[in-house]
């Protein structure tokens, strides 16, 4: 079978990424996200560097891989899920749930959402999920806004922002601890835009 | 004179930092960001590798004092410039001059306000000048909100956020393309809670 080789090239690809996906996951259980390098996953995975480095090309992106595997669960509560965070309730009630829900997932990942942010990727915790979620049920709620492009932009930076950029000070308080504070203040900006 | 010695030093600490800085300051705008390293800076500016790790301690803080600069100049500004932006207009029309002028801030500091971007350190363009300012004018528009200090927070989030974290993936428009949308959403915003 001529084409045998390749596919088991895929099949062998497939294999390396979720050993490596699970031996990271092992070390940032064990060690801390920050004790995690390139090196160190390749040499404890049994695996080239090369191929580390082909799959995850930065060391953030071996965190961007590890909280992509939590985001898809999370996006296909939103798809299917119960409402009012998944279908069928009014969409400033979804927004208000999608927002307790994002803030709880961004807590509970903090480590790894900070941990994948590197100045010269894309940013994995506001991907374009989350961003077209607000921004369907923002035109839903608000069809007379025009810029609600950039707002939803802005409002997806005011549920996320805070977890990744601000409250990591040295002098901020843990995002657990104000978490429902955010999410409260959240529930005011949402109906504040969409009574 | 016996205190001699160290007043003598702390006269060498602060002509190493202005030395350093304009060194980075021309090193960015002849390399760009992504060419300034710690080794590079020290061997330009003549200096040992201790000197400038000792006053920077991490890349990003090399970009974090730079842009310091700049923030210095934007926050005499909001103290003792004209109004709207600076005192004398009510807090909701303060808000919406801040969020402008803010906007117009950090595109054009972007390169230095992402590139000061460290997991491992407090975010600089959130520092708290930006966040006391908005905290202060918001209780001012709305003394009746509760959960006001995360609403603050997030209301910076919203404003610094797309720049600092959305609008940087590789098929993002350009900051400064969207700034005029980005303006307008951040008035509907504020009108919506401070109305």
């Amino acid at each position: 079978m001529p084409w045998g080789r390749p596919r088991e090239e895929r099949a062998d690809a497939a294999r390396n990424r979720a050993h490596l996906i699970e031996v990271a996951r092992q070390m940032v259980a064990e060690l801390g996200a920050d004790k995690v390098t390139m090196d160190g996953l390749a040499e404890r995975a049994g695996l080239g560097k090369g191929t580390v480095f082909r799959r995850f090309r930065t060391r953030a992106g071996i965190f961007h891989a590890l909280l992509d595997e939590e985001e898809k669960r999370f996006q296909q509560r939103l798809l299917s899920g119960p409402p009012p965070l998944g279908p069928g309730a009014p969409a400033a009630e979804r927004l208000v749930a999608f927002g307790r829900a994002r803030l709880e997932f961004l807590v509970e990942h903090t480590v790894l959402a900070r941990a994948s942010l590197d100045p010269a990727e894309p940013v994995p915790a506001g991907d374009s999920p989350s961003l077209f979620h607000v921004q369907v049920l923002l035109s839903e709620a608000r069809p007379d806004l025009a810029a609600s492009g950039t707002l939803a932009l802005q409002l997806v930076a005011a549920l996320e922002g805070p977890i990744l950029l601000y409250l990591r000070a040295s002098d901020a308080p843990e995002p657990g601890s104000v978490v429902h504070d955010l999410i409260a203040s959240w529930q005011v900006l949402v109906e504040s835009i969409c009574p």
